[in-house]
């Protein structure tokens, strides 16, 4: 028996700040708009790698207003409109619940699949089938369906989802909060725990419902605002009355119908300046060079060059940043504490180098 | 009985590239035109020093064509002409008897003091008065004099002088090569072992009967070239008959009427960035900045910025150099690998950065 084949709607959460990308990111210049891994900006990769299954005005981009200009710039192939703005970020629980006012009465019967902008995503006939099971699950037993992330390291910055069940979709005993470095090896080791990578499939009606039944606190207050209109004028002050709170938070882990599907394509959030490293080949060094760069007698750096030249000599696991206005350098197992710098310039008041 | 009071004519020899600074120093803008340590420059600081004693028109600098017009943009104090150039760099024999030739007709019964554009020299009074006493042993005893630098540390990167006897001028026994690091360390418990620093005071007619008896190849086609009338568009053709050899080996290690004045003053020949760091006050946590930088977590480094951001974490042990086309970052006991550096640059014709 043929299924019908639902209406795909995919959502791209594009409102990232990126300082960990710092000197290349900055606040006008996030991840998203750069070209981290591969020679596309992972924006524009996102989206075209939906772009044989998905509808171009099926394709919506939600960043901040700030963000906007450059999000249309780089995407002239989706309609103007499709790119939707908050007034501020107040984490994905408001951002997904304003996506879903604006989109749902052009697409009632419609399967929202969210997507982040900035993350990686290898093997995109493997990602489209994943999106197909999933968005078939959605569309016929009514679940909100999340992408499993199969563990290759007991990473302790990401949440986990544990499972049950075999085959395409597992289902959710429980979400698991980022755990410490033991817990995380027997999650592991475990086989059914799968990282939380924020993608989710859902129908836009069962999304209502359930939001509206787990946190009408985030839902209502669009609702009210959009039944009165939509005035973009009055949204700020709705939005600054909104919690801060993730949809994983407000909504996944408070539903009873979630489901995982296992993703079988790569991916990467690309969270730091190291795994940007790990997606270039070394050389017999272990040293990653791009740009104008000469390195002697130096092993396991990496060294993102610019127009001028980077000359080094008997440096060892470094991570080298060079920008017209700034320069990094940092150890490679300190690479978080780039955003100690961030803050380091946000307290000199250094807005022209955020 | 008092001394008559001999002339005294400075010879400042500033021909030096300074490939141990890149990329501060380049082929145009060598380490003595620059304010390694101090307020000014290498050049101006050494003329300074004199100028209490000297004259400014018995203070000439040899440098090389390229660097003329600088060396007198720096010193308008001295006479244009005072500013001797040289076709090439031939060693220090060549350039101190292109000297000799140039200046001996307007001071016949003149003393010479001999001195490096690119070197650190502290309390000017005492080195003054140690020139003093250089020039009188000089004038009266007839003996190519050199200053003596007492040794801190067993260094194996300069020739030594074993001296013997006391007082302000010592004997000299023999000129030693730059020692192995063991032969080092006996020299300096020694204590009659002293680094010779390149600084000469002799007569020039004790210096032209010398040189005709030790290195007549050196100073005899000169003559010849000066007698002729020193035609300016002769001299490549001389100068490149003229052997490629220090004052040190063609001169002072041959002649037996030399001596030793031990320095009274603290001298530094400046000869890499380590060197330049020991002027300056690390922090607490052994670090020296300049410019513009932000240290986190990171220890012994020196940083010296320029116009751009360096931004720095968790890092030790480096010295790092920012110039608007070029950054340098290497460990700081491979300071001398910068040579090397410099090296790949010229093999890959980069003579933008040299």
């Amino acid at each position: 028996m043929m299924n019908a084949v639902p209406e795909k709607i995919a959502v791209v959460m594009a409102g990232g700040r990126g300082t960990r990308f710092w000197p290349r990111s900055r606040g006008h210049r996030p991840k998203q708009f750069l070209a981290m891994v591969g020679e596309e900006t992972l924006l524009n990769q996102t989206v075209n790698r939906l772009e044989p299954d998905f509808k171009p005005e099926n394709i919506y981009i939600v960043t901040t207003e700030d963000l906007a200009a450059e999000a249309r710039r780089l995407l002239p192939q989706l309609p103007s409109g499709n790119v939707l703005t908050e007034p501020e970020g107040r984490n994905t629980a408001p951002c997904l619940a304003l996506a879903l006012v604006t989109i749902e009465r052009a697409h009632p019967e419609g399967v929202m699949v969210v997507l982040s902008a900035d993350h990686y995503i290898g093997e995109r006939a493997a990602f489209l089938q994943d999106i197909e099971t999933a968005v078939q699950h959605a569309a016929t037993q009514h679940e909100l369906v999340t992408f499993g992330i199969r563990p290759t390291h007991p990473e302790t910055g990401y949440g986990y989802i544990e499972t049950s069940g075999s085959g395409p979709v597992l289902k959710v005993q429980a979400f698991r909060e980022k755990p410490p470095y033991a817990k995380a090896v027997e999650y592991l080791t475990a086989g059914n725990y799968f990282w939380n990578a924020g993608m989710f499939i859902w129908t836009l009606r069962d999304m209502r419902a359930e939001m509206l039944r787990h946190c009408p606190e985030v839902l209502a207050p669009l609702d009210t605002w959009s039944k009165a209109g939509g005035d973009r004028a009055q949204l700020l002050d709705i939005y600054r009355s909104l919690p801060k709170v993730s949809i994983d938070y407000a909504l996944m882990e408070k539903s009873s119908k979630v489901a995982v599907v296992p993703a079988r394509f790569p991916w990467s959030d690309v969270g730091s300046w190291p795994a940007v490293v790990e997606f270039r080949k070394p050389d017999e060094a272990g040293n990653v060079q791009e740009g104008n760069t000469i390195l002697l007698d130096s092993r396991n750096c990496a060294v993102f060059g610019g127009k001028r030249l980077i000359a080094a000599s008997g440096i060892e696991d470094l991570i080298v940043v060079d920008e017209e206005d700034a320069l990094l350098i940092c150890r490679r197992d300190k690479a978080q504490d780039v955003k100690l710098i961030v803050e380091r310039l946000e307290k000199l008041g250094r807005k022209d180098l955020l």
